[in-house]
């Protein structure tokens, strides 16, 4: 059975993942002379940036969130399908998908990349992670249950377990949830929670290497490091995470710390797909690809963003995993497909910089020339992320929050809502995800 | 075990449930001389006339949600607690719950309703129920859902079967989702899903009474069914349902409706408690109260809103279950209890009037003095229920997708957000509600 899609006589693109890479490249193409079929397992964009924010109750899922089909309501050429893709058979130009098989001409590789467990089995069973906006919201669900729960917890070894908190990884995710969890116990949970004694909670940032922000300037990473020591996070750098059995955090070196939650942010793997062959596959999962972002071997297969590895001069390892590669990648392929491969160019990467936020009124910046830190800072990651999110709507909701957020002291989203599992359909359920 | 409370020399009042009513309690016993135990399942406070906007993806949750501590943030004798109540011992004075049982001086019942389904067990297994914004959600996500599978059918009758709704109960809540529904198929999805043809989309509304908006003036109910009919709602009246099997609605008549959503809006039953003897509990689950909302033959325990049943002069048959009711209730008693029910005032509804919304500008207001439909009840309808929500920020939230949606004429949170099930934590979830 094939999916069922309008019969057409231009050549057909299939682009499987709509993040960044996949959903900037079939904007690109609308209007084109090919047919696009954007595949995605959800309805809508996610803006990865901001997931943490969500966790954190500032914002909600739709504010950072768009419905791809809204994307596309003026565009004849492009079609968008929900689903998962089992299988590719390149040989038979011929994706699988639940929904059926598809036939392409050409095929984008852009599922982007999930967690990284590191092949610890029991660190997969315990710690939360958080690269989907569902969860996300189920970190804040879990955070929230766990106070509501230390209220009726006398023993005090019990209690910290439920009100401490150990996020692994110092990277940009790591270091966001650090400084808003920080601000949580400094300005919401005293309010909320005059019964505990907000004292007693501790947040940890464990991270593996020398220092925090890899990747970043050494004025980034320290600077990174005294805002998030001056709000009260603990820092741990060279100490890696070997375990967590949902009660105990094990470290390397011996040590434990007692906590339920672990957040983990300590690295990513790119999203494989059944059917591509073994020697494309290189570390972390990542594809092989050339200069025009053909997966090795192929003319009419490609790979674009997280997934994608791709040596280019000063990126002798690969580009670095952002959503700035995959956005340029995107924009690089897009132009070469238009020109049907004749005289393509070659993707260059445009370093425009990198910047992570802690708290309140303090940022890190890292411009190609300039470098800066604090409340400047802060102010131009504000205005780069509104900038960058799509649809005005969202970007005026994003923006009311942070003023709310900012001159109240106070994310107002902490609602834990659970969801309903209809009568007799826990089955349909279990299998979601 | 009991719940861990601070001692106190003060009388305890125990409220179960956050609604209209027992949190409309729990506010005006702010600052006096009882401490407050506030109970609930959940963390926040549901504005539920907006529930169907929510399960039309016009609003988000937050929006018409509050989180309850933030309201109790400055009180310092109020404690909230989240969590389900299993059993009351009223010789003992006692509650049980899982988190311990909880003493009381005074008991305030105020657990609401629940979807009825008139012990219609396969109707039960297979419509979907709006009750909570968790079911609104489930219902928005069921809906999208269906239309994005439709587009993958291309037998006729199984496409019918996703993408034909069917509403059963023609109160408020039937009526205002079939218009949003009937408004949804008109300017949204034939943008969206281009491929559908969307006149084959029927929205039927099925009523057991001869008239819509029973307990309304008859002015609202024909205005209501007119409105409706020009939307394109195909309004049954004097037709009950007798079953639903997942693809088939069956009626009395012996007629049948292939689809295979049913939203069931048909009635309501009062939440009971275990615990309470059989002799004050009346039809449809509620509770007989005298005029100062006592539980007949208690004098400690009270019920208030849609779970009490009480006789005045111009309801004999008891009053409607609306929050209008719940509010005043709570009102009055929190004044009795206020002055330790010395001289207590007997409850006397002052009925302000009932209004529902069919769509963009039209909407029926029925006032004690006058009524009126069309445009300006509409905006009667929006501006009664700005006010009526809790929180300054929600009030900035709901009016500016209102003014959005009104603008764009689309609602734009058509997002397909599923819960996120941790690795191995399967049986965790399936206990939720």
């Amino acid at each position: 059975m094939y999916i069922n899609i309008p019969p057409t006589d231009k050549e057909r693109i299939v682009i499987i993942g709509a993040g960044f890479a996949g959903l900037s490249l079939a904007r690109k193409l609308a209007k084109s002379s090919y047919q696009v079929i954007l595949l995605d397992k959800n309805n809508f964009h996610q803006f990865q940036p901001l997931f943490y924010q969500v966790a954190m109750a500032g914002l909600e899922p739709s504010s950072i969130s768009f419905p791809l089909r809204k994307i596309f309501q003026k565009v004849k050429n492009v079609f968008f399908r929900m689903t998962e893709v089992d299988r590719v058979d390149t040989a038979a130009q011929l994706i699988s998908t639940p929904l059926g098989d598809l036939h392409y001409d050409h095929l984008v590789l852009a599922m982007g990349a999930d967690t990284n467990f590191f092949g610890n089995e029991e660190v997969r069973r315990h710690a939360i992670p958080m690269k989907s906006v569902s969860e996300a919201l189920y970190l804040r669900n879990a955070i929230l249950n766990d106070f509501e729960k230390a209220l009726n917890v006398v023993d005090y070894d019990e209690r910290q377990g439920l009100i401490d908190i150990v996020i692994v990884g110092g990277g940009p995710t790591g270091v966001e949830v650090a400084g808003a969890l920080a601000e949580m116990k400094k300005y919401i949970l005293p309010r909320e929670y005059k019964e505990l004694d907000c004292d007693e909670i501790d947040i940890h940032l464990i991270q593996g290497a020398d220092c925090l922000l890899k990747g970043m300037s050494s004025e980034a990473s320290e600077a990174a490091e005294r805002f998030l020591s001056d709000i009260g996070v603990q820092v741990k750098l060279n100490t890696r995470v070997t375990g967590f059995d949902g009660k105990y955090v094990s470290m390397k070196d011996g040590s434990k710390i007692r906590s339920n939650k672990v957040i983990w942010a300590a690295g990513i793997r790119a999203n494989t797909i059944e059917g591509m062959p073994e020697e494309v596959i290189t570390y972390g999962r990542r594809i092989k690809v050339n200069p025009y972002n053909q997966v090795e071997g192929f003319s009419r297969v490609y790979a674009l963003g997280d997934l994608a590895y791709m040596e280019e001069k000063d990126f002798p390892e690969g580009h670095p995993q952002v959503a700035q590669v995959a956005i340029q990648q995107a924009e690089n392929l897009a132009k070469n497909l238009k020109k049907n491969f004749v005289e393509p160019k070659e993707f260059a990467y445009n370093d425009l910089g990198s910047m992570a936020t802690i708290g309140r009124n303090r940022a890190v910046v890292d411009l190609s020339r300039v470098k800066f830190q604090g409340f400047f800072a802060w102010v131009v990651w504000l205005v780069v992320h509104l900038f960058a999110l799509i649809g005005v709507k969202n970007k005026i909701f994003v923006f009311i929050n942070w003023l709310w957020n900012y001159m109240t002291y106070d994310q107002s989203l902490r609602l834990i809502i659970r969801p309903y599992l209809p009568f007799g359909k826990k089955e349909k359920m279990e299998k979601v995800e």
